[in-house]
């Protein structure tokens, strides 16, 4: 096809988790929060009118803005409003990486990124983890690295596991280029980047209502930075990201911070559980801040064929085929019944499977 | 700002027409559709339960695509939702325009065009439409064009005037590139391209449900193409583009064929009666085809303040300040009472504004 752009023809497309529609089926493989929205979100949702959905939204979803501007404690021009937090990034790319320019992230990471930057013909640079059992660290190159963005998941996926904001601080202050924080899953983690944003004029974060508040099902994300970074990217983006349903269900969504934070403490309390005995049976588990945790199985163990095993049984958990994550496997944290059902299952086969349940003291 | 690209800390971004939140304008500016969604849109959106919300959407919106598959008489693997029709105009910008590959459209056409092709850092042709007062006519030269992508609207907004099939044919036969058929208005259309998509592998087709299905506030679009050329654009999109009540809604809309086509009557038969009496009051208004006219305000009169004083009172149409549309309103199509109000209003600001309302014999 002459007329597709050679980085795009030679290119793969991300592939996302599986999302099966039979609903036997205990999915903990794209980190689902595991209850429900807000009963608030569904009432939102219908009290909106034929007419708002004649009319074209709000460009700027002002109402959410001013809502979640409310809850950080910040000004409503610090927020931008997206269709989801992929999005945000489409347009962080967008804006600030060229044919040709470098583009930084961490491996093992989000895996969009590497696909983000072949759409933009970017030059990826990948540094890698430092991983020593349950422990990741940032790599040293990355404080004197050279690109025109950074992309940072803090809590990081696939890993749960979380970079302090002084050294955060570090990184930021100490790179030319655009630093993203991708804080999709902060809601499960004791501290944000929130506060850099008024120090760092080159900060965004990413924010979700996808996974803290149930709504993945809705798209809707956003950025926060400073009002004069933001404006670059509001010219490129779409006219109308969110649509007037989406709108009304996120504010809805972000002012019943009450419920929100009940599933969250549900989900830390079953975290410490499932990390605990998977622990126990051999497995060798970072500590998480997010709601899942990646699970290294236990020598002489398949971590592929485990997953296979546990599909077969209808548990879904997510497997990467690719260096440093072909051994591990990353487990949402679902509802005491969904974590009870995982377990046993791993349980058993572990025996027929034949590696090693082991004891420790965790 | 170090880490934005040049070519866009130098562009604007797209300014869409107003959205007042004020219930009493009469709004007649951005073609939404006057009468309401279909009632099953409404019963579908009630439906969604808080488990749909609470997992990811399908990735392809499948049941949407099988139910307009159905209607169109084609395969749903023709067939991509989008979040919006501009989403789609965006992915294939990503997938087909690298940096200083030109891109053609005509003029006046969508003025989105040229600010996408600002983002991609590539060089912009603008076809001048060959324009005869109410005559709107391809320029000779796009039949021997060279450029990676060329994009028609048709029927054309802001003009509303349609290029007949067999000539389409012959524009997208001699070109080299992709060609999108932007056929957002085709719904108040007598034909569009759609059987030309199994003759051309370079064709391209853009639906949106926003005005044809009054659902301008859910943000739906669609392409439809060969398979292979929409699996290139597949990888260039976001995962989830389209929301679980998004397509809940848009599938109940387009199966909905006998409501939708109700209005679209009715909207036909309000176009023929604003278009004669505003020629009877001296505008030339091109022949349009789609669910807005375009109105040359009469010799001596200032289509600014004309739009001006319509705003004072309430009444909002779309004025462009830009060559070739500075004497000219773009207005939507309402129902008849808007429409009377706003004719009635233009007939008492002729007296007042001193320009001629002549009767012609249309």
């Amino acid at each position: 096809m002459a007329w597709v752009r050679d980085n795009i023809a030679a290119m793969k497309g991300y592939v996302p988790g599986e999302q099966p529609s039979d609903a036997g089926i205990i999915k903990l493989n794209t980190n689902e929060n595991p209850y429900p929205p807000s009963p608030r979100v569904m009432e939102a949702i219908r009290a909106v009118t034929p007419d708002r959905l004649r009319r074209y939204p709000d460009p700027d979803a002002n109402v959410f803005r001013q809502a979640a501007a409310k809850v950080h404690g910040i000004s409503p021009e610090m927020i931008m409003a997206t269709n989801g937090g992929d999005e945000l990034l489409a347009l962080l790319f967008r804006a600030c990486v060229g044919e040709g320019d470098r583009v930084a992230f961490l491996n093992p990471a989000y895996s969009l990124y590497p696909v983000l930057s072949a759409m933009q013909a970017a030059r990826p640079v990948a540094l890698p983890y430092e991983i020593n059992g349950g422990d990741w660290r940032l790599p040293e190159d990355i404080f004197k690295l050279n690109a025109k963005l950074l992309l940072i998941v803090n809590p990081n996926a696939p890993s749960g596991t979380l970079i302090d904001r002084d050294m955060l601080a570090r990184v930021i202050g100490g790179f030319p280029g655009a630093v993203l924080i991708d804080e999709a899953y902060v809601d499960f983690a004791p501290t944000s980047a929130l506060e850099l944003v008024g120090q760092f004029a080159n900060l965004i974060l990413l924010r979700s209502l996808s996974k803290g508040y149930s709504l993945a099902g809705m798209r809707f994300g956003y950025g926060i930075a400073r009002e004069s970074f933001l404006r670059e990217l509001y010219k490129v983006r779409d006219s109308y990201p969110c649509d007037a349903v989406a709108i009304a269900a996120a504010r809805a969504a972000i002012e019943d911070q009450a419920y929100a934070r009940g599933t969250w403490e549900k989900v830390l309390q079953e975290r410490r559980c499932v990390t605990e005995q998977l622990r126990n049976m051999g497995f060798v588990v970072p500590r998480s801040h997010a709601n899942f945790v990646l699970a290294q199985t236990p020598a002489g163990s398949d971590a592929e064929r485990l997953y296979q095993r546990l599909k077969d049984r209808n548990i879904l958990v997510r497997y990467f085929p690719q260096p440093r994550l072909a051994d591990k496997l990353r487990i949402t944290i679902g509802t005491p019944v969904q974590n009870g059902a995982l377990l046993e299952a791993i349980g058993e086969l572990a025996k027929e499977m034949l590696f090693r349940p082991h004891k420790d003291s965790a």
